[in-house]
């Protein structure tokens, strides 16, 4: 397949940058990971360069279109720009508009999951906060993520079909695919509990996974595993229905 | 002055309504807020009631046009859409696409200081996790401050002139405004030790203060005084040089 991007992050995790490749896989674009073709060093180097000349991202994931040079960071910024790019917009104003918002707040509750193992510091090694993890673990089990699941429920009910915006994918489906596998992944019995009560959001899920160019893409060797390196992370103690 | 939005936000605090106040502020455009007129419980009532009509916001601040009733949220996409609508763009696309970038940075660093306070969970009591927030506020302010500064100073070094995109402020140059003041409210220390390697940004700072409409909302009795209910909050434990 062609590659006309080159997607920037870190080689050993799926983290933030799995919601640009799931974007990207669902709507057939090619890409390469070039910090997998090479290393970590490799990334950071790239971005050293970048803060030299002019705008550049604070972190990975980035997005750089090979044809220009041009980079954009931040996920719900690349994923907009590239539905708006590729035709994956529904063409009405105030729904590509909420799709937005509802992106954004995907971003809002990854950061929390991050903030469930971290609460302290990223910085700080994940034995040296567990016990303020493991209380915030169970607020986020308890609260936060039912209060998120209600909003997108809600959110999916409003138009008739499998996804955000009807019978079409946008890049807030592909987000909520990951976002559900993540949690699935990162706390599985609580996930068991909840998730009867989220009927719209499991099909929208099912749905996702059913596109067939994500099903090639998680059939691939590109979609490497869940670990504890990444955002979503399955520490038994944090875990409970 | 005429009042073309309708600006829900909890009615106590700045947080994080503020930056789409200045925002307004500083673009000479008129608003309500509605929370004011009435109270924190109109506010819960006027979610509820949009939750069940349609896609609505997960959390205020939200903006509604009330012109159309079109209501958006998130502070990023309602500065963007607000730049957009009111001719606060660029016109160059790159610079405009930067420039959404950097707002969503803001973003990120906003839930960080809310973070210091509430590192366990938002619906604890702050003394209740009093302890690890002393140590997320020590490796915020050693850390976290710094790497964003960084970030912001070089990319006011891009362009000529006081602001982000050069001589016309943009939506990122009042949201770095309350960046800087929210900061210096919560860590005054920390600030006035790290401040002097920041030349641009308190440049930018300044200059944001200078616009007449931003001049005039300051000395209004709508910018409420920060306090220990928002976002950027004062408790001395949690500052230092």
């Amino acid at each position: 397949m062609e590659a006309p991007y080159d997607l920037w992050y870190w080689p050993s995790i799926q983290g933030r940058g799995e919601f640009v490749r799931l974007f990207l896989a669902a709507a057939d674009i090619g890409w390469r990971d070039r910090a997998r073709e090479g290393d970590a060093q490799a990334l950071v180097e790239d971005m050293e360069h970048r803060a030299k000349n002019g705008f550049a991202p604070y972190a990975p994931p980035y997005l750089v279109e090979r044809e220009t040079g041009f980079a954009i960071a931040q996920v719900a910024h690349i994923v907009t720009w590239l539905a708006e790019k590729h035709g994956r917009t529904t063409g009405d104003t105030a729904t590509d508009l909420h799709l937005i918002q509802l992106q954004l707040t995907i971003t809002d509750i990854v950061a929390e999951v991050h903030a469930v193992h971290h609460p302290i510091a990223s910085s700080l090694y994940y034995d040296d906060q567990k016990d303020a993890a493991k209380t915030a673990a169970e607020k986020f089990r308890s609260e936060r993520i039912p209060k998120y699941f209600d909003h997108y429920e809600r959110a999916l009910g409003v138009k008739d079909g499998p996804f955000m915006a009807g019978e079409s994918w946008s890049h807030v489906d592909t987000s909520l695919f990951q976002l559900v596998e993540g949690l699935r992944y990162a706390f599985p019995q609580r996930m068991a509990a909840i998730e009867p009560g989220y009927p719209r959001l499991v099909a929208c899920r099912d749905a996702v996974a059913g596109i067939e160019g994500i099903a090639r893409y998680l059939d691939s060797e590109r979609r490497i595993a869940f670990n504890e390196d990444g955002i979503f992370r399955h520490y038994p103690e944090l875990d409970a229905a």
